[in-house]
């Protein structure tokens, strides 16, 4: 460790493997240190160091016990010079004794710190990935028609175009039947709705059974398998609550909470009642048999090649659970990733992510003005925060489809995504929902979808020549191409005199790569500014031009000095995504 | 408690007595206010409410079970009532049923903090006090005569009039006669010399023992008594080092640490010796035995009536020590007061005054800025080093001549008066070399003075015309009538466009008493500027004039609205101590 200002030290190691691993710290006093350096300072002013050398001496002997062998033998030796009255003039000890001190040391006395300090190693994936959430159901083309598994195999292609590496499915576990709602979350549905995948379990299973209209998990194997030709990890949710037709209902009815008239505890949140949902009482006295259950629920998926977990609702079940069983989960399955997806106070997310979470969801969704932008990602980013908490963007999901995204149209779908891929180094989007720009929410004032997937098969039109298709395929290339813009800890933001206009930064730890990227939030009108760059931060010499080159548009600035224009039209493309570098390379 | 955002709670509470408090946190689930905002919702919108009276039953039946008597009988009947079909559909909660189940909490399963933390009340002493230090030897009035303690008390009437109320005296123990340092920290002195006061024990005692040549036990407990009715409490110098004369070396010499010759190891610092002082091993296998017998000390002189110790470096002795010696004494004497004389780097500062010290010297001898002083005062009274660390401000002591006081003169004295005395709610001076404006050093570059009185007796001038002491009078004056000077929590900074003048308030919470302090940091020229203030928060209405009282000229000016005009001759009085208030009070 290496000493700085007022009593604080620094030190660095590095971990290869994944895993946890543990450390602390320990003090301890070096006597030998102490005299060496004395005894050099007594010499050095004429003194008579007679004594000091006995007192040498006696600290060597001291340490000569403690060794053995050689070892023993050399500084038994040492010792023995120092006490010799014949001993020349010169400074007795040599880098030989100080190196065999240091091995030895005495840490009898040594103060400990009291706490045990903790990091987890994640493999990549952790820290770099683009996700898109796609209902299995809404695959099979044709409308009406319930799509399967085999269906969803034919998207890859299309997913994987667009450059997305993780496909995220909610839960395909059997629907309930009881109480099962009906299209855009109408109370009682129709015999022949298709309910909510998070209504988990029915007669023909739960959480480790596959939906029989989805197919058979067979398929599912099949699915991973061909998605990671494609490049494309499968996500799972894991949502821990169950229908009144779940297995465990039957079978551990001790799992749920009865009310008094024996019958089981629904969700609520009075006056609201949810009645297709039964909550697992964590707290029940059968405890013990329940967590493990839900833990075999992870071992299950990840025997079928799993390694990605959406949680449902973490920060509604206990702590010391998650804590426990993703624990568990990576002792047996080390490249295990844990996304929460806990939209509450921040307290409780960062909470979260320092028991074991992955990922988590973040507030980006409702960020949009430059000052709550820069603001939040500063604390994210630039704080010790950065240390546990890892942001996973989404501009939209099944439940959140924004005011921003309602009213902006194309140019507004645009402006997201781009903020999404270039802040945050894991990012996703729920498709096709938001390539097609699906805009239209359930009733004003709501975030909900009208027509939500979440209730019903959609059939989209890939065919829409109005899809970003092409747009996030370049957004994600420029992510897969550009190293800066695969970790969030570099990002900075830099002055632009346009409040419409944001302008950000991140880059390699050698320099090599710089990226800057400036996005109009306004997605009506043009916007135009002067931006105003750290050249030297940036490893670029001021004095000489440099190289914009957009990785959307391809086009090629010549940029000179800290300020510099730009102009983004939110009807041709509303965001720069430039590499800056001097021409020649 | 009372829920704040994010996750943060608050609560106060009232300390009335003197003595350390210990508390922690604890919080758990209260399922009945859940279900009573529950039922109430419920009722609200119309619902069937039959089970959830009978959960409502069933939890006061739980908490019953915990009461008794009385108030057992109460919760049973509740419980009945909801249980009953003819309950009338009024909601059935009343206010005292609320009260009863707030009164039996069920904590089985609360969450307790795992630190239990201190608070420790001190008396008003430990706030605010003006210190006066003087050496009892130089009291007699006569070149070369040794002063004693009754001579000292003569000098009462004197330091009561500057306004001080703690006489704090450097050790007034046996001093030693081995290697005694001659006058202006010569090697080997004359044996005529008087020898330095920390060098303690001779044949005639050790830290419990007076210095003959001072007087004797009574005189001392006479001068505690005179200087009580002067209004001045006095201050003990606690110095744990021996000269090889103490009795401790011979009747415990395993309290010192030997050489290999079978001597005892003196003071060094490499090349430097200091033969005149052996330390303690506070690490020998006898440690009990010794830090009881140093327990005693403080024992000894709390018997005679002592209550203020300056603690002479306690950064070289360990930690644990002072925790527990304090901590002791203040068992017995709660209204003990220990001022830490650390000269060292702020992490061990802060450190001693948390195990237990009530106060600390500080850098402010060596902050002479504007940016210095806001700077440092800022962090000692506006981050949480405020909630542990008490400040003592000396702008001199008889180690501390500094080199502004030495090329200044008679306005850097009154300069750094003002400082200390409206800056720290407890400050001091080494006296009478301050109020004489003593300023030579002993060689060019050193803080030591010349014919330091830490070596030799002085006779001092006090009819020198120059003396401050009418000055620090009225400096003392308005410290004591002015309750915002007696604490340094509201110290607050403001603007001057000049750099060489300094401003900055006190105010009392209830705004009734607010001081600002204007301050010429330039001995030499008179420099003038406009102070800015924040009328608002000063209780002032920005559209009416307000009085500027200068509590040091008596001097009225007649203020309007945030921009002063202020100018301040060196030469003549270098700082104003304003008290601010509007006219009709």
């Amino acid at each position: 460790m290496e000493a700085l200002v007022n009593d604080r030290w620094r030190g660095e190691f590095e971990l290869a493997d994944t895993g946890a691993y543990q450390y602390t710290l320990q003090a301890w006093l070096d006597p030998f240190k102490s005299w060496r350096e004395g005894l050099a300072k007594k010499m050095a002013a004429g003194q008579d160091v007679t004594l000091d050398r006995l007192i040498g001496a006696e600290l060597i002997e001291k340490v000569a016990a403690r060794a053995s062998g050689k070892e023993r033998r050399l500084l038994s030796r040492f010792a023995a010079a120092l006490r010799s009255d014949d001993a020349d003039e010169e400074n007795p000890i040599t880098e030989e004794l100080a190196a065999l001190m240091e091995k030895f040391p005495d840490r009898s006395r040594a103060a400990t710190y009291d706490k045990v300090l903790t990091v987890e190693v994640d493999r990549e994936k952790a820290g770099f990935g683009a996700w898109y959430e796609i209902f299995p159901r809404s695959c099979a083309g044709h409308p009406g028609k319930h799509g399967t598994l085999r269906d969803c195999e034919k998207r890859l292609p299309y997913i994987a175009a667009m450059g997305f590496d993780v496909l995220y499915l909610p839960p395909i576990h059997p629907i309930g039947r009881s109480f099962r709602k009906g299209k855009n979350n109408e109370l009682l549905g129709d015999p022949d709705d298709v309910g909510s995948p998070w209504a988990i379990g029915s007669d023909e299973g739960g959480h480790k059974a596959i939906h029989p209209q989805l197919g058979t998990l067979e398929d599912f194997k099949q699915l991973i398998a061909k998605a990671k030709e494609w490049g494309i990890e499968i996500a799972l949710d894991i949502a821990f609550q169950c229908t009144p037709d779940h297995p465990y209902v039957k079978e551990h009815p001790e799992w749920f909470r009865k009310r008094p008239d024996g019958s089981i505890q629904y969700a609520e949140n009075p006056p609201k009642k949810y009645q297709d949902i039964y909550p697992l009482n964590f707290e029940t006295e059968n405890w013990k048999e329940l967590w493990k259950e839900l833990r075999s629920v992870f071992f299950f998926w990840c025997e079928q090649g799993v390694r990605l977990f959406r949680v449902d609702n973490p920060h509604t079940k206990p702590f010391p659970f998650w804590e426990w069983v993703i624990h568990e989960v990576k002792m047996k399955y080390p490249d295990a990733l844990f996304l929460a997806e806990a939209f509450t106070r921040p307290k409780v997310m960062y909470r979260l992510a320092k028991l074991g979470f992955s990922q988590s969801y973040t507030y980006f969704a409702w960020r949009n003005t430059k000052a709550e932008l820069t603001e939040y990602f500063t604390e994210l980013t630039q704080t010790e925060v950065a240390d546990f908490f890892r942001p996973n963007l989404w501009p939209n999901t099944p439940d959140i489809l924004t005011e921003y995204l309602q009213t902006g149209g194309r140019p507004a779908f645009m402006t997201r995504l781009v903020l999404a891929a270039t802040l945050g180094a894991n990012y996703g989007i729920y498709g096709p929902a938001f390539e097609l720009c699906e805009n239209v929410a359930r009733e004003p004032g709501s975030e909900e979808y009208l027509n939500s997937e979440k209730y019903e098969i959609r059939n989209w039109n890939f065919q829409d020549p109005a899809s970003l298709r092409e747009f996030i395929g370049r957004v994600n290339r420029s992510r897969r191409e550009n190293k800066a813009l695969q970790s969030d800890r570099s990002l900075r933001f830099h002055q632009v005199d346009n409040e419409q206009l944001i302008c950000f930064s991140k880059q390699t730890e050698d320099r090599s790569n710089v990226i800057l990227t400036v996005v109009n939030l306004d997605p009506r009108y043009k916007q135009s500014g002067w931006v105003e760059l750290p050249l030297e931060e940036f490893g670029l010499n001021p004095k000489q031009p440099f190289q914009a080159h957009d990785l959307l548009t391809d086009a090629h600035y010549l940029w000179r000095g800290p300020r510099n224009y730009v102009e983004l039209n939110p009807h041709s493309v509303p965001a720069h995504i430039f590499r800056l570098s001097h021409m020649i390379q």
